[in-house]
């Protein structure tokens, strides 16, 4: 239950629509025992009151200080009884809804959600190579996303639309996720302009007021610290209002291990879990019982170059120890399908599988990243969108009943092999691969490339009802007239 | 225990030496509820009972007839009783040692063992292409295999030596197995003759007797069933061979749903089961006690093309159910890393770490096919097995507690991130990509290409003492002389 203080929900609730987030049915993979959970659990409690967190936004240390937090400067201490009293408000599970309400999607417990790449400043595919992102590769990028349904979300900009100005590219992206895709979207806390602008759109486009679209949220928004122990401005003012206003946070420490976070794992989770529940708490003083998701991303710096490395073991690990936190805490979880390789090559598949398998072994509610990253994320690659949905599909089969499970075996059958009705399962959306006699080297990359070129030229517009893109264009305009938002 | 009819333990007991085997702490992932894994077992003893199974070996039905089966012909129906009590008698773990007896590996429980890919037509590499296999490509990747500690056995021929004559082969082959690794090794059971020869080899190359040879087994064979429900004459006469001798049997069905098995899943897992049980039980009638493992390798047929299909969500499911068939009866466990794509690409990669995630999760005891496969097992690669071995250590890392379990973390390093003196793991062995402005495309392959050459040149021979290599060699010579083993 979604307790809201700005915009009490009063109009009658409304039938709730299908849910197509995928409900596993294995057990999490929990690899810590509950003792050295704990020990992590006390010694983020010890660093949140003996260290503490800076807070950059005088509001956020505002909500602290009132909860009790020691406020010095930029620095606030927090108890473990104001966490744990603030974090208890959370909800355990939420729903987000497609733009239209034609569907749901839940977050918590066994759910699971996969999502599109976010954020990065190149993309890819192998007719194009690799270049900076534009809008029309953009929204490519989203015909592409919308037309897979095992892609339940968009995450951010699938790339970032870098010949979109700034203080307006928000503005173009949001209409672009509005008009292309019913799926519920992503919002950046870049200060609190953005955010604003970005709810505005929201509901002009679904044609709802404030109730409604806190009862039913659409929209979220991943807040990254400043890892170690900081929170910018912007963030701090993105979180406020979306939280607010009803709409899910996901809280994510970027804590990689070997830079800004302690070289052992141990460490780096302790720091992972301080600041997560300590900008969690800071959602739930601003709006008790705002949907919130606990972030994992804590990786590894390659020793040898000193960059970034994903789909580790070291990240895999860190991801499922994650999961056991976010259920200690009875918070709904995140994670990502992460990999370090330049190239649509056997490093991407395996890096990813370890990170993907472990996402979904951890109950990761939302699958951050799911589609298309590449490059430590630096690329979005649209044969890797491609090959991620495969991927995802494969996982999501194996770790969901088949029809055996309710099925009677006959064994007759098996002595006559000839009462096979039952239509097999197809497996693979790609196309067939040729015997080797037939083939040309290296086809994988290029089957999804087909694919992608296909997907996205027989995508349409999502049709939006006349009077709601009129009131969606009519805002953008002003705002755009306004200036837009100021740099942040 | 190893009861041993034929060759009586009288010697004293040797210390036990260290033991290489991974010990997953993670349990088990068990996707199918007790009672559907009941049901799969009552109507593959309903199978067994009704239908039973073509044991072509007049020998076979013989010690079966005694146990109380009813035969007729060469079928041989088989009461559930009669199954439940021999099975009874094979042991729930058990030891392989290497062939110095400086170590050993434990198969059942939680250990897990990944061993090397086998009997492969063709074997390829950047520089050669795709050929068939012969005995020095055969050679250079026990070579490899040997210089990799991810790998713990070698499972068959690598690639099968096409230039090395039939009814001799085997000598070279394992004479090759025994001088260039110290690694158990796999005899095929094409017939007796050359279990027997095998078996010959083996004692005289570690110097030993039979009695120390049942109670240190050191090279292992896999037995399949003719699916459907058929037992073929070389496998039986091989199967017993072994169990004599107290040298563990693989008993592994290749039902393949919609082609030898039926087309559900459901249907192939009956199958599958009703078939390993049987001969399980033939292999304890032989010797009650001997070595035995439960072999899973149910997959799926493409229906587009016909083939066979590895890697997809019906095999990695059907490996998560064999894991749990095989705890049911307390059997040790084998399962496979397997995948269709031509190339060491995308698809080889993700395919491999579906089946290979999953035989981790199913605690798969023996990894056949760890390092290597390619082309639906029609293609040995020397670049993937470099890769395979990476994989491997990604999963053994990421199921396996690291330092944090037992460290105590510091919160005040967190402040100063500066505590930092313990070492990060380097996960990857493979010379680290560059950065993409530097970078040639493709070039995860190549890598593993140099590092596949490196390793092999770089390999010397085994030091066998100068008399167990006489002995070997002119137990060679003279079965060479003697014209080698029939045709199987």
């Amino acid at each position: 239950m979604i307790a809201n203080q700005d915009f009490p929900i009063s109009e009658p609730p409304l039938p709730e629509p299908e849910c197509r987030s995928l409900f596993l049915e294995t057990p999490p993979v929990s690899p810590l025992a509950e003792a050295d959970l704990e020990q992590i659990h006390l010694a983020s409690m010890r660093v949140l009151e003996e260290i503490g967190m800076d807070f950059l936004e005088p509001r956020a240390r505002k909500f602290m200080a009132d909860a009790g937090a020691e406020v010095d400067g930029e620095r606030v201490r927090l108890p473990r009884d104001l966490v744990a009293k603030a974090i208890a408000t959370a909800p355990e599970r939420f729903r987000m809804y497609a733009q239209s309400g034609a569907y749901c999607l839940e977050f918590g417990g066994n759910a699971v959600n996969f999502g599109s790449i976010a954020s990065t400043p190149y993309c890819c595919d192998l007719k194009g190579g690799r270049r900076p992102g534009t809008m029309a590769d953009m929204s490519n990028f989203v015909r592409l996303l919308d037309s897979l349904p095992e892609v339940r979300l968009i995450c951010g900009y699938p790339v970032e639309p870098q010949d979109a100005p700034p203080e307006t590219r928000h503005l173009d992206a949001i209409r672009a996720f509005l008009t292309l895709s019913d799926m519920p979207c992503h919002a950046y806390s870049l200060g609190e302009t953005r955010i604003y602008d970005a709810l505005e759109m929201i509901k002009r486009a679904r044609g709802i007021g404030d109730a409604q679209f806190a009862a039913r949220p659409s929209v979220f928004s991943i807040v990254n610290t400043s890892s170690p122990l900081r929170l910018d401005k912007p963030m701090a003012e993105g979180l406020m209002a979306m939280a607010r206003a009803g709409q899910p946070v996901g809280v994510t420490p970027f804590t990689l291990s070997g830079a800004m976070s302690p070289i052992t794992l141990a460490g780096a989770l302790v720091q992972q879990n301080a600041e997560a529940l300590a900008v969690i708490a800071l959602v739930q003083l601003v709006n008790p019982g705002a949907p919130v998701l606990y972030g994992g991303f804590t990786s590894n710096v390659d020793m040898r170059s000193g960059s970034p490395a994903f789909g580790t073991p070291e990240y895999a690990r860190a991801a499922l120890v994650g999961g056991q936190l976010a259920r200690r805490y009875k918070l709904p979880y995140r994670s990502s399908n992460v990999n370090a390789s330049n190239a649509v090559d056997a490093q991407a598949a395996y890096e990813s599988m370890t990170s993907l398998w472990a996402a979904m072994l951890a109950h990761g509610n939302l699958i951050m990243h799911g589609a298309g990253w590449l490059e430590g994320g630096l690329t979005s690659s649209f044969e890797k969108v491609v090959l991620d949905a495969e991927m995802y599909r494969n996982l999501e089969a194996t770790l969901t009943p088949t029809a055996y499970e309710t099925w009677r075996p006959d064994p007759q059958a098996i002595a006559q092999l000839t009462a096979a009705t039952e239509a097999l399962t197809e497996t693979s959306f790609l196309p067939l691969e040729e015997a080797y006699e037939h083939w040309r080297p290296e086809p994988t990359v290029e089957r999804a490339s087909r694919e992608a070129q296909r997907l996205i030229a027989e995508h349409g517009p999502r049709v939006l009802d006349a009077d709601r893109l009129e009131a969606l264009d009519a805002f953008i305009a002003r705002r755009r007239e306004e200036g837009g938002a100021e740099a942040a």
